[in-house]
């Protein structure tokens, strides 16, 4: 997508410790225009499946998740959990996920009510790395015998495993922009 | 907002500990046709002022935020996170919140080239009930200089003061649903 390469490129900044910020349009502040470019990129993708239901993770897929929906019928958007609270009860399902930004695994947990054996489900989050959330999310999809009829990725670092993992597993896998390789000089994409 | 208490109703839960559950369309599975009507709704009361960022905070706000840009001709968002990321540097705003779901002290924090001195925003949140996450997002707002033109919040619990207590403060703050009593089996709004 060649408005979100322009976008890493003269407002993305690579910081130490394999970084790309990008918090000045997809994850701290909101560009709202740009997440509806992203959505109608996703629909034109997945054209040619037929998605009832978007599951996300806070924090910072729900904004992308939401925007995106409006471009699949308005379909509901589920987001996965991070932390326990009080407003979660009932059945639940969990899956432990390694978190490469925080240094500390974490437990993910959706209602079991808001997946149904029947739902044809995109995944969609901002980043794909090492791809542990994301197997979170699957393995909760799994769990409901929903199916992951496609991830959807904002951007994939390339040089990380996520992507590969994902892709041998079987599922499909589609980014807007996959970078290759990156330092403080230079952002890289694959074509 | 005749539709929202339609929807408390019909698909909120009142919980004990004082919880109202609207992890149907609201906070856990988001409906996001009925975010589009939230969005046309906060247009519609603060159609007034000239309002050029919304400010919100993770996780359940986002959402609300996002759609509801979309109808302040896409204004961009930012969202305060509440932990600590390796993704934040640079001059941040904070503020200590006391939670009243998690019954422990969290830092908010923005980063501060997300908030300028002539910014004018609406603060968007799904509940307001003692206020304390509001509080600390205009006391961000304030140390930025910036002004608050207004909040703007999905559900206000009138039974607990932070509404109260942010009018007083001269605070603009307009509820798409105030509720002023509930129980397992009722829930009464204000008229």
């Amino acid at each position: 997508m060649q408005l979100l390469k322009e976008k890493i490129i003269n407002e993305g900044k690579v910081k130490e410790g394999n970084i790309l910020k990008v918090d000045n349009f997809l994850n701290h502040r909101l560009d709202i225009q740009f997440l509806q470019e992203v959505g109608k990129e996703f629909k034109r993708i997945f054209s040619d499946v037929n998605i009832n239901k978007i599951l996300t993770i806070e924090a910072s897929g729900i904004a992308i998740a939401s925007i995106v929906a409006q471009y699949f019928d308005n379909i509901p958007v589920v987001f996965a959990k991070k932390a326990k609270s009080q407003n979660l009860d009932g059945d639940l399902y969990t899956s432990t996920v390694k978190s490469y930004t925080y240094s500390k695994n974490y437990t993910i947990t959706v209602a079991q009510k808001f997946l149904k054996k029947n739902d044809n489900i995109l995944i969609i989050d901002d980043f794909l790395a090492e791809g542990n959330a994301m197997k979170g999310l699957i393995d909760v999809v799994n769990q409901s015998k929903a199916n992951v009829a496609g991830v959807g990725i904002v951007i994939e670092k390339g040089y990380q495993n996520g992507g590969k993992d994902l892709r041998n597993m079987g599922i499909r896998v589609e980014s807007l922009a996959i970078i290759d390789d990156m330092n403080e000089n230079e952002i890289i994409f694959r074509k």
